[in-house]
């Protein structure tokens, strides 16, 4: 069996002890010979996932092969004439085009889920200043603005109080940059996520609803199961995922971020953010489930039966390693291993402030002390703490 | 880190998951380009383990480097000239030459575990026809015979009662192949394992003892922890696998695999075999316990602090998946991946009768309902029971 992945970020580079172990052939197209997944990868072609011809290669596999089973994605920036293209060779898009559409283009999403009555916060498309204005007039002059399209980690995300907050992006849109839409700033209690899985068959499996921190537009720490969640709140949040997954016909894992708003009767949640793909707030199932999110979405873009999503301890916390002062992170090892607690994941990444590097997980039965073993072995790693001695 | 590994079995593939999290970079010197190993590892130079060039390569890293911060092994069948060039060099050999000899050399292996007080089997060096007579004498006209070098997995060990019966052993002895040696053939209740890890440092570490059970001389299942095993013979055990480490300075993972007796004060146990390397009887520490001994055994070679080697749940059973009828092993993954305790396993490796090809694993609270999923799920994938449908 082999699985083409495109984009060689840690996500791919994630997917190698699953597919090790099940005897799937990993095939990813890389950005380029060094990036994160293809240390780890032995067929790892360099292309351009916006290049028909490079994604083509990647599914035929070249002059030796063998063609792949199934292509699917470590993220969403693939145009549709790509996935066309693979779709007329008869290999099986997972997610597809279609259902990759609502990932990628924030109008469309909004739309459909409007369509399928899943909660969301109020929003708008804002072609032009005017209507921004008058979104911003409805919602008492503070408002989130968003590109529909190439966003992430907090990237093409404004909170703005007027239009001339986002001139640039309005202007970018009128030369063909890509259109905005308007949403609710909406006033949360914390942000929540659900993370599935879904295969071809419809088989749908959830992992719990997991609490996420962000900081700076990123997420930075994931406490599972959310604590002391209504667990009315809880179901009502994977339904509302599900529905997601069904109503956009998602295969593989799916992200559903949400916020956690209280209300006159009790909490509810609206769903902010949709990734088709494994997610950080995923990260913790590696250590912390009886299927990591990496394997199962192999099983699922493969029509395999899903594996238990089930919880292998009360509580799991991950914090990611952000880059900071250190340069080599395995210098934080010695002190960080020593913690009996920890599970250690480095990306094998470049450091730059603030970039995604590694994550640590702590898996337990007493929260508040995983989250500070977890909070102390990134905070060493990434070099915010001093090391000892 | 870059940590160069000789073998490029599914030892070396098993290491990958824990490098990969660690970030630590394997460079494994395989027999060729599509062994288990060379499917999964980017850095793995063809090679021959009893060539010094191939293996100062290994370390060195050819023209583009980084050399190697040590060397570790995944099986021990490795000249000592090998590995004088390579501590010449001034990197690490971890197990060292010199307790490596002692897993190559059953000979030089009895007669230390006879110094360091370690129990075993009543023992003798064979030389001749006439010395293997006579130790048959003493035993009651029955014993154990094996050659001191190149044995495993059943091979090289024969049940003899007369000297006639390996006499082509010791035409081979004779002219240069290996020595032998006798042993009391053990009349043992069961078979035990204890794997444990020590580093540099001198940090031990041991997993729950296990129960081994062998057929046709290979390594067929295993349960952890054993089950009804008296807890001071379970100590005994550690202790003398503890010793067997620090008195023969191991470091990284080594396997000791005892005979349970019965005498008239209760269970004993008796060694019977040393690896020095992760070793069969703990596949089941990649899904039952909290670290498993492929990182562990990194963690040691690296002089890291070992992690935890408790267990995740009550049980763990392991079933190898050995080469029958079937050809395509994943054929049956949509069959075994639907029961959810089931973990699977495979080596990427061509089917041939008897070979090891993967594992099963089943992670719970009742043995025996988990070893019948792990058997039936070892048959469905080898082909020893016919898929459904």
């Amino acid at each position: 069996m082999v699985v083409a992945v495109i984009g060689g970020g840690q996500l791919a580079r994630m997917m190698t002890p699953a597919a090790t172990a099940l005897g799937v052939r990993l095939r990813v197209l890389v950005e380029g010979p060094d990036v994160s997944a293809a240390q780890v990868v032995v067929d790892a072609p360099v292309g351009a996932p916006r290049e028909v011809a490079d994604v083509l290669e990647l599914v035929r596999g070249g002059a030796d092969g063998p063609r792949a089973d199934v292509l699917t994605f470590e993220h969403e920036h693939v145009g549709a004439d790509v996935l066309a293209a693979v779709a007329e060779l008869g290999v099986p898009v997972r997610p597809s085009a279609q259902a990759l559409l609502h990932a990628r283009d924030k109008l469309a999403m909004r739309a459909r889920l409007a369509e399928l009555g899943v909660p969301g916060p109020r929003w708008a498309p804002v072609p032009d200043a005017d209507a921004l204005t008058a979104f911003l007039a409805q919602m008492g002059g503070r408002a989130v603005v968003k590109t529909a399209r190439g966003g992430y980690d907090g990237k093409g995300v404004r909170v703005v109080t007027s239009a001339d907050q986002v001139a640039d992006w309005f202007d970018a849109a009128a030369s063909g940059g890509p259109e905005l839409l308007a949403e609710e700033a909406v006033d949360f209690v914390r942000e929540l996520a659900v993370l599935l899985a879904r295969r071809p068959s419809g088989e749908v499996r959830a992992w719990p609803v997991v609490e996420t921190v962000q900081r700076d537009g990123v997420c930075a720490e994931v406490v599972a199961p959310a604590p002391d969640l209504d667990p009315a709140v809880a179901r009502a949040a994977v339904q509302a995922a599900t529905t997601v997954a069904e109503g956009l016909d998602v295969t593989g894992v799916l992200a559903v971020e949400m916020f956690e708003v209280s209300g006159p009767d009790g909490s509810r949640v609206l769903v902010n953010e949709l990734a088709m793909r494994p997610h950080n707030s995923g990260h913790w199932t590696i250590d912390g489930a009886v299927t990591s999110q990496f394997e199962q979405h192999l099983r699922a873009v493969l029509d395999l039966p899903l594996g238990d999503p089930g919880a292998r301890a009360p509580h799991a916390v991950m914090v990611n390693v952000l880059g900071s002062s250190r340069e080599r992170l395995t210098d934080a090892l010695p002190q960080v291993l020593a913690d009996p607690h920890l599970r250690v994941h480095l990306y094998g990444k470049g450091v730059r402030p603030g970039r995604k590097l590694g994550h640590v997980t702590a898996v337990g039965d007493d929260v508040a002390d995983l989250r500070a073993r977890a909070r102390a072995g990134a905070a060493l790693i990434q070099g915010t703490a001093d090391l000892a001695g």
